[in-house]
């Protein structure tokens, strides 16, 4: 069976090639892969600066932004042959800690989860996989490949659910949500703060294009002047911050309005120095009441707000956050990001 | 009647002089002024900095850590003659916004609260003054002098209240906290963490004195070596920063343990910038789901929280907070800080 893998470590081991087909150690569902959708973690494994290959591996399989038709289910499963499902990404230790005992491993204490084509357990970019019925979401049929959608949405399903338990600690009423980054994490979180009633507006540094288009289809306004400019004029009372660029970073710290939160989703590189005037951010942070939350997976909890929020959603604005489809074969093309890339797939079937 | 009065935004205006006696505008209760508490906001609108006078007026009564007790009290009302008091600081503007208009004024979203002693009303720091009822709390008598720490317990109630509410958005289960500084914020923080039950660790300068005996005689550990050494050795799932100086702040943000919280408490100065890796600390704060939290101010649940915690502490620890009395004829002394000063106290009797 045609996979694709990496030597975790190796910069340049990207390839597809034959490997076993999964064992049933992976789960009850046998699935065949429709898409995989390729992000900036993927990115990083490529590049050998993350991920890990299951103990005594040297190639990892990689994916997990899943989308597949069960092939097989057990009798008296809850799925059938034809449904189209995502699986889950992480999975808890078998001796969990406090949280993941919890089914709140997303919030894992310890660091001792394996995730599915990152940390220590294959993935999902293979012509054939495996999940446990447990971990596996059914799709609403009509989304089609827009469903490879369902990973990157449940993580934004947990940036708003995390959002809206902090700010319910007291009186709470947002009204203007300002994203940075206009990427698919950016534009889904969008998508799911439009579906919430909430004025919305995104940030990104492109003029014209693909970007601005999409957010005005969702009736959000697009900016691409300078984050501290467009902070300063909107006082929003939420940011959800996915670039993970630090110039983007520092002025969305305490650059909400009174009692404003920040949410933290991108995943920057570190090693880089910038002057910051940290007296003036603790200042406005304090005297503000504002909160600032970092965010990251998504549990059983936010992959079902995902489904629902994608079967909510305009599917045909859904189908244009997907803005190349690349043969599982031409994977490496994939990896290369164009300027005007939402959201790059691969095609497994 | 004397008082302590300032003209805001004039650097060394304070000054004791004679006033009128408050008017009944000011509230049904006729309160003697026992003690006045001198914190880093009065001395910020004693250097000009900060503060406003009551419209119309140009010098503002400064003091907001007030202790009192009754002379009169309205027929019917909860209060009587003799009773020990002390006053909140903030009240909501009569066209309040949502929070206020929920009691929630320390969450003010429109910036349109006064607050006596530093923002349009006038303080506690006179010889006689008034409260209203409704806005004074009564406190254990057994407290005497140390009454006068209820204003800044209650500032610490409201950080571990924010805590709470944020950590319990999902599996919260805290062992340690370190708490930056060993002034009268960070150590009433640490009471407030002993009586949670929590293993608490304080950090300051000083290698020696009433600082570390104190955190000691808490049951607290204390520590004087660089801050960003504590947290790697400790790595705490709770930091309360009460320095507010940016070399400290900047290692708390995402310096916990994974699910960690941050709160900020101290009003830093601004104007200063310095190196910060910020793409570290963001992709630390991410990875983690750490958050952190700007806490000011303190509502009516706070103050009576902060009576309870009061009313449970060791006396003689409280008493040993208050490092320095001095009369009101000698106020200016009180604004003066000593090295081994935790809470200066000006004696209104």
């Amino acid at each position: 069976m045609q996979a694709l893998t990496v030597r975790p470590g190796s910069a340049g081991s990207l390839e597809v090639r034959d490997v076993a087909d999964p064992g049933p150690e992976y789960g009850d569902l046998l699935v065949q892969g429709l898409a995989l959708g390729v992000c900036g973690t993927d990115r990083e494994i490529a590049d050998g600066e993350f991920g890990a290959a299951p103990p005594g591996e040297d190639h990892l399989v990689l994916g997990h932004e899943s989308l597949g038709r069960v092939l097989e289910a057990p009798e008296g499963s809850e799925f059938s042959p034809g449904d189209l499902v995502a699986g889950v990404v992480r999975r808890p230790d078998p001796e969990p800690c406090g949280a993941c005992a919890r089914g709140q491993f997303d919030m894992c204490r310890n660091g001792r989860y394996t995730e599915r084509g990152i940390k220590e357990l294959h993935g999902y970019g293979s012509r054939l996989w495996r999940v446990e019925s447990d971990y596996a979401i059914r799709l609403d049929p009509s989304l089609e490949q827009a469903g490879v959608l369902m990973e990157p949405t449940s993580v934004v399903a947990k940036a708003w659910d995390q959002i809206e338990k902090v700010g319910n600690r007291s009186w709470f009423d947002p009204q203007r949500v300002l994203i940075t980054g206009a990427g698919p994490i950016g534009l889904l979180a969008a998508m799911l703060g439009v579906q919430r009633g909430i004025e919305v507006h995104v940030l990104d540094l492109a003029t014209e294009g693909v970007k601005p288009d999409l957010v005005r289809a969702l009736g959000g306004e697009y900016h691409s002047d300078p984050v501290a400019d467009v902070l300063e004029r909107l006082k929003p009372d939420i940011v959800i911050e996915a670039t993970g660029a630090a110039q983007v970073v520092v002025p969305t710290l305490g650059g909400t309005s009174a009692y404003g939160i920040t949410c933290l989703t991108g995943v920057s590189a570190s090693g880089r120095r910038t002057p910051v005037d940290a007296g003036a951010l603790n200042r406005g942070i304090v005297l503000e009441n504002d909160v600032v939350i970092g965010s990251v997976n998504a549990n059983f909890e936010h992959y079902r707000a995902a489904a629902d929020g994608l079967a909510a959603a305009d599917l045909e604005w859904l189908h244009r956050l997907i803005t190349r489809t690349v043969p599982l074969e031409r994977a490496a093309e994939a990896f290369d990001l164009h300027d005007d890339d939402v959201k790059v797939v691969l095609d497994l079937t």
